[in-house]
């Protein structure tokens, strides 16, 4: 297949390229470090250096054998996407070219201005130069889970039959974020139900859980091809932040009550799923959705896991409450839905303590490059 | 109070700026002419001059003695809006200010993106605007019936309760619109329900028909203040347009069979539905909606009242059915709930014959002025 990786220089968009590659698919990898310079701005850099997407792909094909065609470039800029589109005609588009940190959209103005912007803009100009240039080609966006917030009734994969005062319908099942960020792919959902339904659009929109770990088939072949690894509040989720406060010694810092659920699921499991999508093209005229996780936390259940892990290591680990900076339920009912993915055929690799405890191995190494002023909360919206 | 009305040149704009000075509020008008440059552009001007917004205030205080303050500027520019709001610190914010059209947001890729970036650039402003500077100031804003297009159940107003497996849940009401303008009135509340639950602002959004009429309390003390008035297939409603066509001697176009039913309402009930808004201020944290209609009608049941009302004045209306440029359903179910505003004192100024009549009869005076061309339908998204 014929595929381009939007965001290929992300936590998920450089393990995705390197995995088509490595598949034999023809792969461009696109990115314009707007990741890079929100983590030197905000002082967020992961954990350990890794090389920037030209070099990585170097590093990839000297290992691999395998090639990744890398362009630098801003999909806000409808010119440099069309252009692409219209000579490759890529038979699949994956399209994680988003700003994903909630503590970073929510700022200041600045920062929410380009959140909303930057996400809506690039989802807009991806469905236009499909529809302009490639109508057949299968977009595959990475969603969240988080578009569903927690509501009190069973979280349906996407879509939800209503009966009301009698008569029936199906509608895209109801969402309510906790974030800027979380919001605007709520709205990124609304946009593509609007083109997939009036132009016949093939799209799958993956409803995807906090995602943890480190270690892939490729990165396995040579460190220097690990993902970028962010423990930080703006862009470390929780359990990868959970695992370098392990390692440094510090308590892991559990937002409020500590009872908020979500799904998880392990990196390895991503690469998977956007593969079982791929492999398994959306209808025309339809918006396929599924919710993309393995395994159901709450945060405290997530300290205990890290620190079980720990305890195998010799590492003593602390756990402590520190007032959330979120605005978020702290108890709340959960319970979604997420069979289709199986249905396809994922085989999930769920959070055992080896699992964790080979994360904590690799975090060890670098453990010198850890900075604990990084892992506290700097933006609060729970005013 | 003191109120701003963003969008202040447009249809709606203008009669609501004069109906709220007329009533002893201080009003900023503010406009950057984006809906008469559109006009222009795409050969859409309206039925007669109007002159330009400050000749507008000017006009109106020479005939009233009461001042409209206006600004002219692009509300993108959140520097522009911030210090409005800071200096003026306004009681209410109404909020029209967005690119209207929906054929012209799906002519193409320039237009789509415009109106995209317009609509939620703006709509984001005006809600930070708000947090920094007025957190307290009431947020008029104004959705569309369109929001909800056409779905198999009834529509309430906003808001639906979901019960599923055995639980519990208030939602909004889901929205499927029918093009990419009334599409971006489905992320602004989106937006602005993510705003309100998380940072408790006060906001009303009135979903809002098709408005029909020339005529209201100001306009009727000096013909110069007339809203716009557009019968083209980019800015022009249905019902005024069908009225030109009357007036005209050209048959009145119906877009398929004819099947499509809407809620519509008088420009006079848009002014008192939005004073209605502003005098029954939203709670904090409260995003208060509304359906502002006051009659359903098939478009073939609007045909035979233009008819009607052309009979009375010895005009020979005829009907045709075109091919429908809109993708859109020709028969359906419909049955939106609109008691709220009534509640709060609307008393509905109907779709009768003589109402009809007395807008014949002023479009019969710029007979002169009417462009048959620009009737009919130039965009299509029903491929």
């Amino acid at each position: 297949m014929k595929i381009i990786v939007l965001g290929a220089d992300g936590y998920l968009g450089w393990p995705t390229s390197m995995d088509l590659a490595n598949k034999g698919h023809q792969v461009i990898a696109v990115d314009n470090y707007s990741r890079r310079n929100i983590a030197m701005q905000t002082s967020s850099e992961g954990l350990m250096h890794t090389p920037n997407l030209e070099e990585r792909a170097k590093i990839f094909e000297e290992v691999s054998g395998k090639k990744i065609d890398v362009r630098i470039g801003d999909l806000k800029n409808y010119r440099f996407l069309e252009n692409m589109v219209k000579t490759f005609k890529p038979d699949a588009i994956v399209h994680y070219a988003e700003q994903p940190s909630a503590p970073y959209s929510l700022k200041g103005y600045e920062e929410a201005h380009y959140t909303l912007k930057n996400n809506l803009e690039v989802t807009h100009n991806v469905i236009w130069a499909v529809l302009e240039h490639a109508p057949d080609c299968h977009l595959v966006k990475l969603g969240t889970m988080g578009e569903y917030g927690t509501p009190n009734i069973d979280i349906e994969e996407g879509w939800l039959n209503i009966e009301h005062n009698g008569r029936k319908g199906k509608f895209l099942f109801p969402r309510a974020a906790g974030s800027l960020y979380h919001t605007t792919k709520v709205l990124d959902t609304d946009l593509l139900w609007f083109y997939v339904r009036t132009f016949g659009l093939r799209v799958t929109d993956l409803m995807q859980g906090p995602v943890y770990g480190l270690s892939t088939t490729e990165s396995d072949m040579d460190e220097r091809l690990l993902p970028n690894f962010h423990y930080d509040d703006i862009f470390g989720t929780v359990v990868n932040r959970f695992l370098v406060q392990a390692v440094a010694g510090v308590p892991l810092t559990v937002y409020g009550k500590g009872g908020q659920i979500r799904g998880y699921l392990n990196l390895k499991d991503t690469l998977q799923c956007v593969d079982l999508a791929l492999n398994n093209v959306a209808d025309k005229g339809e918006l396929r959705i599924f919710n993309q996780l393995t395994e159901t936390f709450t945060v405290n259940e997530l300290a205990e896991n890290v620190q079980k892990a720990g305890a195998a290591l010799g590492l003593n680990v602390e756990v402590k409450s520190i007032p959330n900076p979120r605005k978020e339920a702290e108890e709340h009912y959960y319970n979604p839905k997420y069979t289709g993915l199986m249905d396809l055929g994922l085989k999930p690799n769920l959070m055992t303590t080896e699992v964790l405890g080979e994360m904590l191995k690799i975090i060890i190494k670098y453990k010198g490059n850890i900075d604990n002023e990084k892992i506290f909360p700097r933006v609060k919206w729970n005013k």
